[in-house]
C-alpha cells in the first residue's frame, strides 16, 4: 500500500533548547521510502543520528524562538499481513541477541508485573494465537479514549483505568507478550485509518513463521492499523524511545496537523 | 591492572527454564580477557548472543533440575583514570546516535523526575565537574546497606531512602546525569576492592575530552571501583538489562561466590 | 453463631520499642464477647487506647526483648446475614458524617483510580446488587496465594497482579465500592472457616435496607467469612489502620498461632 | 487575631451531581467564628454533616448546571504561638486513641517510606526541635511553584522534585513527623499572608508541653502562616481528607477567588 504524509509541527521555546525530532518514515526493507522532503521555517542546528536499532534517523535541531517543520513523505509499504495465529513463539533460549532487550521490563512497560495475569488469562493458547488473544483481551476491555493519558501514564495505570489511546493499548499490548517471554518492542509511525488523524503507535512482537524463522511483527490492539498500512517512524522499547518530540529544556508545542492519505 | 576473577552460582529450576546469564568479562576496546572458562557442572542448552551495544554476550540456557557454573577468567582492564572535573558535557544536539537511548527515562531510572531537583542542587558546576558533584552528593548522603533494596527498588525509593547497594548508587547517579542531559549508562561488573565481594555495578556517563572526542567514563558513587580496577560484564540502560540471572519461569539460586584479586 | 478464639503471638525485640497491638475481638452491638483474657508472658507498660471509629481498642505495649501475647475469647456474633442484592446504595449526599471517610482514596485503596473500570464493569446493576457483582468479579478472576503479597502491595499491584490474600482481596473490593461512590471500609477479625488458620480481613459497605436506615454490611470477596461468622477486631481506612502488631523501632516476629472453633 | 475571610466559588455540572464542600473556618475552642454567611447562587440539596474528628463540618450539595458559593466570616483565632522547641515528643506508648491513624501512612503520606531519611538527617534533636528542623530543611530546599503538583502528586513525589504549594510541603512535614512516631495531620485553612490568595493548608503535629500535656500544634514548612494567624477549615489525615471541592461525578470549576484580611 502506498501512503502520502504530510505532518506540520510548530513549536516555541523561549531559550536557545536543544531538541529531538522523531517524525520521519523509516526507510527499510519492509517499506520504501519513495519521496521526502523536511522543511523547517528558520535557521537552526541540524544534525541526524541513527535512531534505535538503526531503524530511520533521529533528528537534532538546537534552536530558539519559533520554529516549524513541515514533512512530506510518499511511503510504500511492502508488509504482508499475516495470519498471526500461525505463528511459532520462539524459546527464549532460541531468541537472537537483538531481541533480548525487549524482554525487558522498561520505563512505561513494567512487564514482570503482569505475568500472574498473562499465565492465568491466556494459558489456552501459544505463540502467535497468544498474541492475538491478548490483542482482542484490550480490544475488548478497554476504551479508546483521547486525553485520558499523558506522559506519566504506565501500562499499570492503563491496565487499571482500562482506556487510553494508542500508545497506552500497545504498552499493555507489549507488557502482556513480554510477560509470556515473547519479545515485544513500540513502534511509533503513520496510518490512515487513524482518527483522529495523528501520530499512531503500536506494538511489534517476534514470532516465527513455519519455517521457523523469526521476524517482527505488526499487532495494533486498537485495530486502526495493518501490518499492509502502517508506516513506520520508530522503534523502541515504549513510548520514552519514540517520542516525536524531545526537548532538553523547555519547548511548548504551537500546533500539529497529520494527514495520511492512500495513494 | 590485572584481575584474576572466580565466580560460582548454583541454582535450581523445578521445571525445564530457560535462563540468561551474563557474567563473563567483556571483550572490549578497555578490557582485554587473558583467559575465560566457562564450565557447566551438567548438560543443557546453552547459546551465546551478542549484548547489549555489541558489549559482551548473553548466554542462554535451557535446563531442569540443579545446574552450576563456574567462571574462571584473568583480565587486563586498559582504562586509564581520568580526572572527570576536566571533562566537559557534550550538547545533546551533538551526541551521537548511539548514546541518545541513554538520555531516556528507563525502568529503574525515571531520570525526568530528577530534573528540578538536578538544575537546582547542582548548578553551579557544569560538564565533568557536575558529574563530580553528583556522585560526591550521593557518596555524602546515602548508606551503604546491603540487603536494602531488592528487584522492585527503583532510583526514586533509593533517593527517598537514601540508601542501598552499589546498584542503587548507579541507579540514582544515571538519573542525575540524565536529568542534566549527560547521557548515562549502567554498568554491571567485577571489581577487587568491592567490600563484600559480589558482582558489582557502577555508571557511565558519556563526555568529552579536551578534543572534544566523547566517551564513556567510568563513575562509582560507592567508591569502590575505579575506571583502572574495574572489569566490565555487561551495559544496559539500567539493571533491567543486566542481571547476572534472569529465570523465565521458576529458578532458586542456591549459592553464589565471587573473588576478584588483583595479579 | 458462637466463636471461641485463640491467638498467641510471640516477638523479639533488641531495644526498648513502642508496639500497637489489635488482636482482640471488639464488643459492638453485632458481636457480643462473652469471655475474653490477654495474658503477657513478662513485664511491659500495657496501655488500652479506643482504636478507630470508637471499635474496639488498640493495645500499646512498650518493651525489650522477647514477648508474647496469648489471647482466649468468646465471641456471639449477633449479625444477621441479609441477601445484600435486596440493599440500596445512599446517595452520597444523604451519607452521615461518618461515612465520609470511607468515601475517600487511602494508603491501600487509591480508589478514585478504579472509577471508569468500576462505571464500565458494573453498569449494570446499582445498590447491594452492584457490590455483589464486584465481590464475585474478584472472586473469579482472582487467586488467593498465600506470601503473594507484603506491606507494600496496594490494590492497584493486586488489581493487576489478581492474586493475594484476604486483604488483598479486600483492598480491591474496597476500592470498587468507593469507585461508585458507595462508603467501604476495612474490617480485621477472626473466621472459623479461615484456612490457614489466621487473622482474617475484609471489606464493609455502607447500603440502606428498604427503610433507608444505612448501615456497614459485611463482604468477603474469598468467601472465607460471612456476616454471621465474622468475629471483627477493628475497622479502619485500609490494612493500614488495622494491622495486628504495629511496632515503632525494629520487631521480629517469632510466632503466631490462630484458632477459631464454632462452640 | 481577627481574621476577614472571603471564598467565592463557582462551578458547572453537566448532569445532577453530588459535591463534598469544605470551605468553612471551624468552630473549636482555638478559634471563634464571630460571624459566617453561606451563599448558594441556585436551588439544590444541601446537608451538613460533621467533619473528620468533629472539626468543623462537610457541605453536601446535589445539582446541577451552574452553581456558585459565597462564604464570609469573622474569625478570630485564639491560639497562641509557642516556640515548638520547647515542647517534647509524647512517646508513642502514652499517646491517646485519637492521635493514633495520625501516625499510619495515608495516601498522599506514605510515611513509612521516610523512616531511614527521617533517622539519619534529624537525629541530632528531639521532640519539637526536630520538628523544627523538618520543617526548616524542607523550607530550605524546597521550592514554592504554584502549579508544580496535581492531584495525583504525593510527598514521595514532592520529596524527589523538591517543589509544590503547601499541601506539597505539608505532606512531606507530615512524612517526617510520622516517621519519627509524631503524629501528625493535615490542616486546610485561612491565612492572611499567603500569596497568592488561596485556600491554605499546613501541618499539626501532637506535642507536650512542659507538663506533659499533648496538643496539636500548627506548623507551616511554607512559612505562610503561623498559629496565630491561621483560621482552620478540616483536618484529616492528608490532602485526600479536606479537600475544599470533591466531587462525585464530573464538575468543572470556573472561578475560585478568596481574600483574607486581618480586622
Amino acid at each position: 500500500m502506498r501512503l502520502a504524509i504530510t505532518a506540520d509541527l510548530a513549536w516555541h521555546c523561549q531559550e536557545p533548547t536543544d531538541i529531538l525530532l522523531q517524525i520521519e518514515a523509516a526507510a527499510s526493507s519492509d517499506q520504501r521510502v519513495l519521496s521526502s522532503a523536511l522543511d523547517c521555517t528558520s535557521a537552526g542546528h541540524l544534525a541526524r543520528v541513527p535512531a534505535q536499532d538503526g531503524i530511520g534517523e533521529r533528528i537534532w535541531l538546537h534552536q530558539e524562538g519559533d520554529f516549524a517543520v513541515s514533512y512530506r513523505a510518499e511511503v510504500e509499504v511492502l508488509r504482508r499481513a499475516e495470519p498471526l495465529e500461525t505463528l511459532a513463539a520462539v524459546p527464549p533460549h532460541r531468541l537472537p541477541g537483538e531481541t533480548v532487550a525487549y524482554l525487558m521490563d522498561s520505563h512505561y512497560c513494567p512487564a514482570s508485573r503482569f505475568v500472574p495475569f498473562a499465565d492465568e488469562e491466556f494459558a489456552a493458547v501459544e505463540g502467535g494465537a497468544r498474541v492475538v488473544a491478548m490483542r482482542d483481551w484490550i480490544a475488548r476491555h478497554f476504551r479508546y479514549v483521547p486525553g485520558a493519558s499523558n506522559a506519566s501514564t504506565t501500562a499499570i495505570d492503563s491496565f487499571v483505568e482500562r482506556r487510553g489511546v494508542c500508545r497506552d493499548y500497545a504498552h499493555v499490548l507489549i507488557c502482556l507478550a513480554r510477560a509470556a517471554a515473547i519479545p515485544a518492542r513500540f513502534s511509533s509511525g503513520y496510518g490512515h485509518a487513524v482518527k483522529p488523524q495523528d501520530f499512531h503507535a503500536l506494538a511489534e512482537v517476534w514470532l516465527a513463521d513455519a519455517a521457523g524463522k523469526g521476524a517482527w511483527r505488526v499487532v495494533d490492539a486498537t485495530g486502526m492499523a495493518t501490518a499492509e498500512d502502517f508506516a513506520r517512524i520508530a522503534v523502541g522499547r515504549d513510548a520514552a524511545d519514540t517520542s516525536f518530540l524531545t526537548s532538553f529544556g523547555e519547548a511548548e508545542l504551537r500546533s500539529l496537523a497529520i494527514t495520511v492519505r492512500t495513494v
